[in-house]
């Protein structure tokens, strides 16, 4: 409420969806945007899949933060982790490489989004990466072709069939696109490439717990996944609860009890997501709760109890049962935007704030490419399946690819691959090859935390001139 | 000179433009070609500049190999680091973590390449990273980008001038394309993306203890090349010999003796190459030379001393002072395959090794790029420079990059980035970002090849069956 000179400070965490749609959104308002963030590119997070399995590279699905909002002169980026929230003096905390930066803020939207949860297991993390940041699809890339080319090389029948068995837990979206990719990728790009070995020998198998397929889709859709992927070559194992994951496979219980063993090197969790840690600390904070994947149950108006100025959007965020899907956080975001726009028009005029009418998330639908030329795809009480709904996947994705560039390279990745067998992006760094497999990646980051966390803090404000 | 029902076995050792020439030229031969590479892709090495600065990703300058060679039946891949070549039981032996294969041949290729070389300072590698593969240029695009990042985050003048020096040592034409192309990525393309710094205030310094700026090419082309380089800001000091690097600058010795210091936090080594150390074994075992650079003196068929069943080519060997290009790679690689389908035809038809005509090189010319729509180019004695030779140096990279698709979006990226401003490959992974970063590649790559070492090695024929 406070009417100074000075333009009103809206702090963004992430550049993610929703928060790149938040700070879009500010673009014509009188305020100065900071993103923290802790990369400095917009991941398009429903594409990783494609990086993994070597159709995209990461350029083309994550672009330059600060390239996209280069015109938005109200707008700037600061790297970093955040580390605090401070409610009561209103900054955010951020680290990097050993550098605390603190921006105030006078309005907050948080959008850290969400990370892969191993359900209390968090040493699966080591032999099935999860797929939620691009290191984590560079990691799998390179997970999945070592296999192939150590399945070329050995000659002991045992290792060869648990090198060529590729296992994706989790049967929802993600899950599904990766094993329809990888037995893509298997079936038809590295077809031939191979001297000792069938690349179409491998055994692609989606596991999970629930008794279907895209559990949030209606029935008839996920059997049409279902059929889809058993024809491309997937073993769909449903009611079947992964209990143990190590180097060499997992180890599953059936409904019926029954506890077996599949022998795997190569394997991606995509089973469960939990909320940045940022949400349990503003929960406790401002007295809020949290549901059980870690999301702050937010007021009305996506705001924290008690707090107006601060917005939790997206994946953070729980609210009508709401998916954590990207149309959230873009919605949540220009919903965020509109509502401090208002505000700080008020403010200028000496108005007090104005009423809020709650968010409003209006279902555009939702879709998941199953294998090349289908998808299923269900908007409101319409449930669409195969090439039809493989056509409204692609149009919709490239609507929301940033970047015209972006977007034509994509168009032309996306026609080599699915109109021929070539992949373009299969590369392989030493990095991968060698030490990122197993414990190499968690190695280097823990690492590097801790060599952040050694370096002694300089406090410093952001935009501090 | 054997006449067996089996076919003739030739064994390539690495992927580079010598060995995958090598390869595809005995396409029609009767023979069975191994590959033996460190990496699955063919990279193209004179375009790693434009992924370290962001132009081309990954997969668009290093391919597949197997995907490359799908349709050539009579060639395969075996993925590994050569260890060891037996000379007298004519196998090479080969590690891929942990697992020895040894592949037996009639006829051997040798094209394993050369690296970089610290001149005896191989400390400096940490500090100033080179520029002979993916992971060098992955590297350094993220220690470019964390580069201007930190230096936006700054408040200490003096720490952010090191972190906006960027320093370049070795002014050949890996240095001066890498000069060039920080000073357009940081004029161009990042200009107007900081709030807190300009990143037009970058300096970007090309050392060379060298009189002048590309030594292979004429004088006027160099002078050409310094007044092109310092037209887009990049500043050139010749004779300047680099006596010391660490983690925040270097110490320069002048043709005058005098010793100074350059503070920079992001350098890049371009100064020098050494053969593979394959060179000298093949050297110690055979009786041949080694020159300076570590590279094997060969006989007028490319053949060690003794051995007219071993081709040693590319930049591994040393003959009429050839330079380290591609275009002496292709040519040794054919000129190989050419001998060895000879042999083979002679062998079939039990008429003795027919008599090989000296390798003779056929210069095409050289070229550089300098900036966009800028180059030098030398064919015999025709100099040519800026645009003309600029469009030259496009046809002919096209010419060479492998793959219809990748020649493709790599136009596209060209347009993109040299007609416009914007690139659209300056993603940044975490693990760039974080631990890649000064030590922990090194340490990564280190422990990896520990762990590799470390395994029992299990001994097996390659394609036994």
């Amino acid at each position: 409420m406070t009417t100074t000179t000075a333009p009103h400070r809206v702090v963004v965490i992430g550049s993610g969806f929703g928060g790149l749609f938040a700070t879009k959104a500010l673009r014509r308002s009188d305020v100065d945007v900071t993103i923290v963030a802790r990369t400095a590119h917009h991941l398009f997070q429903p594409l990783l899949y494609q990086v993994a399995t070597g159709i995209l590279s990461e350029g083309e699905i994550a672009p330059s933060t600060r390239l996209i909002l280069k015109n938005q002169a109200n707008a700037a980026v600061v790297l970093g982790d955040v580390t605090e929230v401070d409610l009561e003096a209103r900054t955010v905390v951020s680290v990097s490489r050993g550098r605390v930066t603190v921006t105030p803020y006078d309005s907050l939207v948080v959008a850290a989004g969400a990370g892969q949860s191993y359900f209390g297991n968090d040493h699966f993390a080591e032999f099935a990466p999860g797929m939620k940041t691009l290191d984590d699809a560079l990691e799998l890339r390179g997970r999945i072709m070592n296999a192939f080319d150590a399945a070329e090389l050995t000659t002991d029948p045992v290792e060869r069939a648990r090198l060529l068995t590729f296992v994706v837990v989790g049967a929802g979206p993600t899950g599904v696109e990766m094993a329809g990719q990888i037995a893509e990728l298997s079936r038809r790009t590295l077809a031939g490439t191979f001297r000792t070995i069938d690349s179409r020998d491998a055994r692609v198998i989606l596991l999970d717990a629930a008794p279907k397929v895209l559990p949030p889709f209606a029935d008839s859709l996920g059997e049409n996944a279902r059929r889809r992927l058993e024809k491309v070559g997937v073993e769909v194992e449903l009611r079947a609860a992964v209990t143990d994951v190590d180097a060499d496979g997992l180890s599953v219980r059936d409904s019926d009890g029954t506890e077996r063993r599949i022998e795997s090197s190569c394997k991606v969790w995509s089973a469960g997501v939990s909320a940045s840690p940022l949400a349990a600390q503003l929960a406790a904070k401002s007295g809020a709760e949290v549901d059980r994947a870690g999301r702050v149950l937010v007021e009305a108006d996506l705001t924290l109890p008690g707090h107006p100025e601060v917005f939790v959007i997206g994946d953070m965020m729980a609210r009508d049962k709401l998916p954590g899907v990207a149309q959230v956080a873009i919605q949540g975001g220009r919903y965020a935007a509109r509502c401090i726009t208002a505000d700080v028009r008020a403010a200028a005029t000496d108005t007090p704030r104005p009423e809020r009418t709650p968010f409003h998330y209006r279902d555009k639908g939702s879709m998941a490419t199953v294998t090349r030329f289908s998808a299923v795809a269900q908007v409101g009480p319409v449930k669409i399946t195969g090439f039809l709904a493989w056509l409204m996947w692609l149009a919709v994705h490239l609507v929301y690819i940033v970047g015209f560039k972006s977007r034509l390279t994509t168009v032309f990745n996306w026609t080599w691959t699915f109109l021929g067998r070539a992949r373009t992006q299969l590369t392989v760094t030493q990095q991968q090859m060698h030490a990122r497999t197993a414990l190499g990646r968690l190695v280097v980051l823990e690492d590097a935390r801790r060599e952040r966390d050694a370096g002694a803090p300089v406090r410093e404000d952001a935009r501090a001139s």
